[in-house]
């Protein structure tokens, strides 16, 4: 392989754009609710942490919501955007002079402003006096802070404190649904650093596809996506902790943290779960491949797979905007269900099966969820959105229609999990729907996930992930073929 | 390369065997100090931590203390330690029952009283009412917490919280000090498992030296060691965030950083310093190899080079019990500035140059540290024990005297820093050392560090650390040669 790898400039113009974007939507909504159009936005970056009452640092990765209006990579600063003028300013932190003996150059203001492309840099100890000396509006100037809800976590964001605060109208309010609102929606440049992302986490599976053989342990495949995606694409960081699940670990949905920590040996005859991806300039990939670790699928691990992939794809070719997320889990799970009945694991009619939930029974986690600068990327639940109540549907992410510009994960799965199939099984409502033979066969088999994270365009989606999906497709690549398949017919392919 | 691994099984004997010592010196003090040995020494271990506000999960990493007496891997445990009976008992937390569906098997109480060889394991809301029926005294059982002060952090450990302990007799001073010091002598269990994490990082070293080529990107080489260490010793931490620096880089001592993030271009001519080091069940190698991108050291690299590796041998040959470490640290300047002197860098006199703290200007960190469950081990400075003012000295990590048992590493390193460098030629006191016009080759060449980790024995010490470190030996192992070098004239080996 190449020893230069060449991974992208990023044009600090995406953190521009999007502050436009926030500076017009925040405009926007001053004047309807008739305030004036002064004050300030004022973002806290993050800090770097150390591990427990130690020095011990941990490699710090910069707060999301700062990331995405500023780019800024490291610790300490401030950022504020002038809502009158359209200013941005960043606040640098006072570095003493030690600094530059353990840690480094101390860096001019004028090396940021640069870098960043921003209007004015200071320190973060004149935060108050330059805000104030800029503020041409009568009485205290407004400062909007973020405040509010992830939905996921179901944590608050942290407002920015400084010195000086209470020299300033604070509104906690305004700013986070805005902010998180054009987060929701991607740029250009915001979509070809997570294709970026893409590409080479797509790449990375390949790799790890290709290299998986009975007898190795999982975190190995860990080992090697992170590997090839740090070595050859520049990805210092993952978008989250690796899950590389075989045999009956697959139906651990998030398998991978450290008291399941990717340690079992592969066993011929396993299917492998790899949810593995990487972060580029703070934009994340998130991609499942499932696969057979021996390269060729068995007749039940077909059946399982082509159920998975059948909802995949079926969930991509109906995607556009205006469209329910809430209806694309519920097409994710009739196909799986049919696919079942078709496979004679389940009998009965699929409506009925749909009305009992019983799709949840094998996918109990939502369809997918919005990607960006955080894998769960936020804005799933807006004022007026509800989460829904019924199993499965009720993991959803978002509940939302699509529009153009999102980039939502699809990922359908069919797992074999004993604490939601066994009592299932018993359920007077939903016992009749189970071919308890065939089924029995599935115990311990794991379960399937494909994942890919796709583009919503304005008459349809593009995925954006570059994996082998056919099952034929994964066993020519794991049997040594090129990926992308050279062209032509597919017998041509494998012989 | 084989692609099965055998990282070694560790023996929970470890922690029995660290709670044995700790129970012992305990008893000993409240002994000495005519208290009963009743009560309980109780640990609170780590909790998994989120990102900002989001539900981003980072990888958990046990806390120390806890990780020395208990070795528990998964998050969200305490643990207790009967004075009285010797007895140990791990509290778990009580997991929901979707932790099965989404995090894994929830495991029985049992299943963790066998894999940590404990007495008794119970759930982390019983602590209270557990340990006050394991009381046999009268009057409010005693709970000795951990709360104290980590010298390299000048932070405070945080002392154990849970329902119900206002029912005990809290006594934060005496466990801290006691379990520290007993971290600061390792056991043949212990140092077993150091000497592993330094074979596969010293193995990691060689092989990253191998491929290091002009051209490449400081991080390709962070990624080549991360992937050997995990891939091949199943190491998923390493110790500390891997310092990759080259050129000039190299004389930025805690290079790597969010802010300096190994980004560099590899160019012809640079010397690469890489301190880099594997943990492995929770403990940790931390090793620096020093040497030439392209594989060939120049005159200038050489002469500093061996400066350092001459300060790195003198030292270890002279570490034994009852060896103060100012005067190795003092040793190890001696013998960088005789080099210096030597090949006509500086001019004078080396008892002169020792006088006026001369040896802190090419070396301003501290000669080595405590290793262990942390890099930065803590114990350094025990009560009574100062912490030197001077320059150089006042960054040593301990001050005290060897003691059999101890790991620490030897990390002589001779920099170019042109912040310390420049004052240094200006100051009227130190100005006549230098030899302007043969220094002023050096500025911009960075810097040398070579770094072993060195158990103390009863008469010696020994070095655990298996790197190439003549520059004969690094040329001939850049050139291809096997890793021990095969046996035979050095001649031999080079044709």
């Amino acid at each position: 392989m190449a020893s230069a790898p060449s991974p992208p400039e990023v044009p600090m113009e995406l953190h521009a754009v999007n502050r436009s974007k926030l500076l017009r939507a925040l405009r926007h909504r001053l004047k309807s609710s008739s305030r004036p159009l002064h004050g300030f936005v004022l973002l806290q970056g993050g800090e770097e942490q150390t591990r427990y009452c130690t020095d011990h640092v941990e490699l710090f990765r910069q707060e999301s919501y700062f990331a995405y209006l500023f780019g800024v990579a490291e610790p300490g600063f401030y950022g504020a955007i002038d809502i009158a003028s359209g200013k941005s300013i960043l606040f640098a932190p006072r570095l003493p002079d030690e600094y530059a003996v353990w840690l480094g150059e101390i860096k001019q203001l004028s090396y940021f402003k640069e870098k960043y492309m921003v209007s004015l840099v200071c320190y973060t100890d004149e935060i108050a006096d330059v805000l104030r000396s800029h503020y041409g509006g009568p009485g205290k100037p407004s400062l909007f802070l973020l405040r509010g809800l992830n939905t996921d976590s179901n944590k608050f964001s942290k407002p920015a404190e400084f010195e000086g605060m209470e020299k300033f109208q604070i509104d906690l309010d305004s700013l986070h649904p805005i902010l998180t609102e054009c987060r929701v929606v991607k740029s250009d440049l915001e979509l070809s650093l997570i294709q970026y992302v893409n590409d080479i986490s797509s790449e990375a599976h390949v790799e790890v596809m290709r290299k998986s053989k009975p007898g190795m342990k999982e975190y190995q495949l860990e080992s090697l996506f992170l590997h090839h995606t740090y070595m050859y694409g520049g990805c210092r960081h993952c978008s989250y902790t690796c899950i590389c699940a075989t045999g009956e670990n697959s139906s651990i949905l998030h398998y991978g943290h450290a008291a399941a920590p990717n340690d079992r040996t592969l066993n011929d005859g396993d299917i492998a779960l790899l949810d593995m991806g990487a972060e580029y300039h703070f934009y994340g990939a998130d991609i499942t491949c499932s696969f057979p670790v021996n390269g060729k699928f068995t007749e039940d691990q077909r059946l399982i797979y082509n159920a998975v992939l059948d909802a995949h794809n079926a969930v991509i070719s109906a995607m556009k905007p205006g469209v329910s997320w809430i209806d694309m889990h519920k097409l994710a799970e009739e196909v799986i269900l049919k696919s079942l009945i078709k496979g004679g694991i389940l009998l009965g009619d699929v409506d009925d099966m749909m009305d009992q939930r019983l799709g949840a029974v094998f996918m109990p986690h939502g369809l997918g969820h919005f990607l960006g600068i955080d894998t769960h990327d936020p804005g799933g639940y807006p004022e007026g959105i509800e989460r829904p109540k019924v199993p499965g549907l009720s993991s959803l992410r978002t509940s939302r229609e699509l529009q153009e510009g999102m980039v939502i994960t699809v990922e359908p799965g069919c797992y074999f999990i004993d604490v939601l199939l066994v009592p299932a099984m018993k359920n007077s409502k939903t016992s009749r729907f189970f071919n308890q033979e065939e089924i029995s066969r599935f115990r311990g088999f794991g379960g399937i996930r494909i994942e890919s994270d796709v583009h919503v365009t304005a008459n349809g989606a593009e995925n954006l992930t570059k994996c082998p999906r056919e099952s034929s497709e994964i066993e020519a690549v794991m049997a040594g073929s090129p990926w992308p398949l050279p062209k032509g017919p597919i017998d041509a392919r494998h012989h």
